[in-house]
């Protein structure tokens, strides 16, 4: 009677609720001991990149004190390529889209001798540089246009279901790097949103970005080519043209991000001088605490170890910029436990 | 002390957590007694339209059922002019526009003698309704380009805070329709994603999505103009360009719906033809239950009557398309119980 005392108003219907309460204090209790005990980065080594992370979302998320920031605007947003998954020795949506050059090969018996295609068919790297961004653009143009979107989604799905990378012998969605999965649903589970803003094909993304990074299609920003709506017997589609909608690089990232996201991120992540803009739209001349973060890909043995003067992923003015706007930079090789999960 | 016993797991942390149970208690009561005995939809009357949503929501919602839709995937996309706030005389934005005309005048000596910023500044609207869609454009180009993102931010939200319809002499954010204000949350305690997809600018509805509709930046697709990213003195900045980027209406809805949300919308909610393509990317030619809906506008008394002839807000081959289709026809007079939640 004495703690019925203490707690006047309770009733019999609190008395029921009270019957909940061990299923709700597991769920709290579980949370509370994750975010309390356990480490929420387990295949980070310790050191400066990750307590700068860990000290970043304790700051954010502490209610009261002076870095709290309110949930609706706890915005993350991670670049893809080569921060999320591989991007070497080439962008896997150029390896997608050499591959169905091949497939489609039969059909146009005339690309055996016409340029970029003949480069493609002969596995000829030299012609295929050569033919320079005109002939990127045709490639593209091929085989990223001419069907609904729909139809690029079983397309580009299929593919991913049965390429490997060469090296690794692994779909390519194996090739994800286990610390950034860990960094995302540690974001998520502080309450913040997650994005991915990529230069990538928006649409070559969504098909698998809710089941590989837990980032829900409305979530991704990436480029885009231009479509046109039809009503095809009664059922309306959207027909891809091989026309370029945005690029979503570079400056183009800010932009992006102001078009599908509409305010300003708090924490981004990228890897690349593509991603500069991002950062400095993320951490600069704004009030409150900001988060950049840039992976260096220093693991020649796991991965792969290249910056200033590569081809694909070139980081180099935002390798300078981060040392000056103190954004952290991850070396893969010291600061991760594994890369893969099969690591 | 019997108490205790009958709960030999309690501890002093349990106790502690005790104290937050009527706060957990309080909110899971009300969410449950909204769902289970109070009326979702109280500003709207029985009938067709009402027990329409109602029957999809409890479908969709039905697990185990033929027709359940996983959370996910319950996306729903609403209009907004017309739709969720008022479109008459003219649209608010447009409004906006001519008053913004007015208040950079005296910096543009040359407009008192020239077309359209002559019409607007004499109120001739048979002038400026003559200047046509070059003089809108020219109006829209120096309203709302030639500033930065956030400028355009404040500029639009102290007009809003300011501004009042002269018919109701209200804001024009209590200018919302009461009965949809309660269909969004209705839908959203539902497990439903809501966003807005507009004919409006989408920094022009922004700033008071959350706040007004609970609708938050992210899930706002609207049309847009062209933006250039800068670095001022370290700062950087979006700066509007006077350049048409996308326009949201008619074919634009399902393609702006497939840039940004990236899967099709289980439900829409429109009132004009330029919803008809949304409307039909939403409920044709797809598998699974899908809900179309229209607000006709019948009540000339609480707010105004108009559809096939309306030079605003144009409600025709919709009309006509949503009986072939079985949409939902909202008639105001009828359907709603108020209109606005001043009524």
């Amino acid at each position: 009677m004495k703690v019925i005392k203490q707690f006047p108003g309770i009733n019999r219907r609190a008395l029921l609720s009270l019957a909940t309460l061990p299923l709700l204090s597991t769920a709290l209790r579980s949370t509370f001991a994750v975010a309390q005990t356990l480490d929420p980065l387990p295949s980070w080594n310790g050191g400066v990149a990750k307590s700068s992370i860990l000290d970043f979302v304790a700051r954010v998320t502490t209610q009261g004190g002076p870095d709290f920031v309110p949930v609706e605007q706890r915005i993350a947003t991670f670049d893809n390529d080569g921060t999320l998954w591989i991007e070497q020795p080439m962008y896997v949506q150029l390896a997608f889209a050499l591959d169905r050059v091949k497939v489609m090969a039969p059909m146009h018996p005339e690309w055996k001798t016409k340029q970029p295609f003949a480069a493609v068919l002969d596995g000829d790297f030299k012609a295929l540089a050569a033919s320079g961004e005109k002939g990127l653009v045709e490639i593209i143009a091929v085989t990223h246009a001419g069907m609904t979107t729909a139809e690029f989604e079983k397309i580009t799905s299929d593919w991913l279901a049965t390429a490997r990378d060469h090296r690794f012998g692994r779909p390519y969605t194996e090739l994800v790097y286990q610390p950034m999965l860990e960094l995302l649903a540690y974001l998520r589970a502080n309450g913040f949103k997650t994005f991915i803003v990529s230069g990538g094909g928006i649409e070559f993304m969504r098909p698998w970005t809710q089941r590989i990074y837990g980032v829900p299609p409305e979530q991704v920003v990436g480029s885009s080519i231009k479509t046109r709506f039809e009503l095809k017997d009664g059922a309306p589609t959207l027909f891809r043209l091989p026309e370029v909608n945005f690029i979503d690089d570079k400056t183009g990232k800010p932009i992006g991000i102001n078009e599908h996201i509409g305010h300003r991120p708090i924490a981004a992540f990228g890897n690349s001088d593509g991603d500069l803009e991002m950062l400095q739209w993320t951490t600069l001349g704004a009030s409150g605490p900001r988060f950049g973060l840039l992976v260096h890909h220093t693991d020649a043995e796991r991965e792969y170890a290249y910056d200033r003067h590569s081809h694909f992923g070139k980081l180099d003015t935002a390798l300078d910029a981060a040392a000056v706007n103190r954004w952290t930079v991850v070396d893969m090789k010291k600061d991760w436990k594994r890369v893969f999960a099969f690591d």
